[in-house]
């Protein structure tokens, strides 16, 4: 297919199309990379009208409960809803936290939805960058709410962060002496926050958590935007607490509106993203070139047996710098 | 004077020739550069026999008091003392927050102990390199307990508990409704947290303060170190708390030692402080060529605009990286 008949179909939102400018964006193939490249360039105008929402939680949370019936919940308020994932894991097994649709089976069998399984690839910085890739080409297809998940393992959350406009961190109904395990640095990243799995029995001990974190919260210094974090009961499977935080997350978008942070928060993410491919760029080419490989094994040896400090190795890289970018 | 005679002088232990050897770190002449390099890897086969403790708190909770009383108390122990600082808004001012040598009489005037104001530089980055390059200096000296302090703003928190074995965070004995005023992202790097000036009437709101933070650091994941951070309640005016912050300090460093990640810790920041150099060096070649900043601005506008996909854009930056590097 021809990428200009690929723009079209996207454009015109077909999913079939936007199905095969994904498979575009995801290949390793180098003339693919060119190609997405061009498809990018000439749908990203296109993009942006929508509402990025970060999803995180320890396995066990009630994730793909959750964003299923969430997911029905944006339909009914007549969002176009796309679903992709951000999951570290599937580079080793092979496996994706949303390569079982079945987890979604009525979400994604609806029209107005569009689900797409975690990227692959060797670096959580090439999974990022294909996932925004699919985000943008999601957008220019008319998705308006874009939901990306990830599972609450190593710095995934960040990259997720750094790509959304709202940052949702979903915590089980544990409040005293169980365990909530929350990630080091996962609280910061959360611009709401919900007590999931909030239903029946758990109800009591939902409420309990949410006056925990609530005060853990309390002890964080003043945002910048001036947000204050909401905490939320919600239940995926009873499916409630959905007004609530649809509440929140038009209020953030007000808020985030008024205060000109929504913009500017795009816009550093934009070039976020740019530097971020051209820093990855860089360090491949630097591991990859066999002569700068013995010099920085040879380095770091020095450096671990205190032959040589850190400082004067660095120089010995940077001399060598030139050769590579030849 | 010579390098040799610099070395030499610091090797034994002789304060004016330390403060040679820091002054020539932190020299931004060219020559002085390379000179400095020279004198590290002298130098750095003799350093790294100390236990190096980041200390950081909101302004008002007593550093300068609590570091000069505590760098008294580590005195008495048998260690020698020094202590530096990171503050990235000295930048600005040309203060610093160790310029103010009165705020620990004492301790300046002691022989055991050597205070050095925070360099000046450019960047953060800048700064954190030079501090890191003055405590190689100190414990080749014979420093074995550095104290690097720093103000609670910006990512300076970061730059600190990358370069020390252990970070300790000071809070105000403020509970319920008053602010605590954590930054964002500091209680994760924190290994020990200080409820400081508990003395007297504030006794009570400490010892609630303390349970509070407790409890919120309960709801953290579990460390892969396996330490659990203790909240110890101190007085750096009323010399309180040493012995249980002392006892800490040492059953934290009994246990890195047992689990192998001290050393881990050190080998993994030796090498994080060579890659930012590297990265450092690379970004100013970058940002500091006028063919290349003119690309950037353009690339940079054309993102705004949505003219084109951040992807493409540093693609365009990528095709002329090898010019800079000539």
């Amino acid at each position: 297919m021809q990428i200009d008949e690929i723009v079209k179909g996207v454009l015109s939102g077909s999913r079939r199309h936007l199905a095969k400018a994904i498979t575009l964006i995801e290949s390793r193939r180098e003339e693919d990379f060119r190609k997405s490249l061009k498809l990018l360039d000439a749908i990203v105008p296109y993009s942006g009208n929508s509402i990025r929402i970060g999803i995180t939680g320890t396995p066990g949370v009630g994730k793909s409960t959750f964003i299923e019936s969430f997911g029905l919940y944006l339909i009914d308020k007549g969002y176009k809803v796309a679903v992709l994932a951000i999951d570290p894991s599937s580079q080793k097994t092979g496996g994706s936290i949303l390569g079982d649709k079945t987890r979604m089976e009525e979400l994604s069998r609806h029209e107005m939805a569009f689900i797409r399984p975690s990227a692959s690839g060797k670096t959580l910085g090439g999974v990022a960058r294909k996932t925004r890739e699919s985000m943008i080409a999601c957008e220019a297809a008319g998705y308006n709410a874009i939901l990306v998940e990830t599972v609450g393992v190593g710095q995934s959350e960040v990259a997720v962060a750094d790509m959304v406009d709202v940052f949702t961190l979903l915590l089980l109904p544990n409040s005293g002496d169980e365990l909530q395990g929350i990630k080091r640095g996962v609280m910061e990243l959360s611009d709401i926050i919900l007590v999931n799995k909030a239903e029946d029995d758990n109800l009591d001990k939902a409420k309990l958590a949410k006056s925990q974190i609530e005060n853990a919260l309390m002890m964080l210094s003043q945002r910048d935007d001036g947000w204050n974090v909401p905490v939320i009961l919600t239940s995926g499977l009873k499916k409630f607490g959905f007004d609530d935080y649809f509440a929140s997350l038009v209020e953030f978008f007000d808020l985030m509106r008024k205060n000109d942070f929504f913009q500017k928060k795009r816009q550093s993410q934009y070039l976020s993203w740019m530097w971020s491919m051209v820093d990855d760029y860089i360090k491949e080419k630097i591991h990859s070139d066999k002569h700068m490989k013995e010099i920085i094994d040879n380095c770091q040896e020095k450096i671990v047996l205190k032959e040589a400090s850190p400082f004067s190795v660095a120089e010995i890289l940077i001399d060598n710098l030139k050769n590579i970018f030849e």
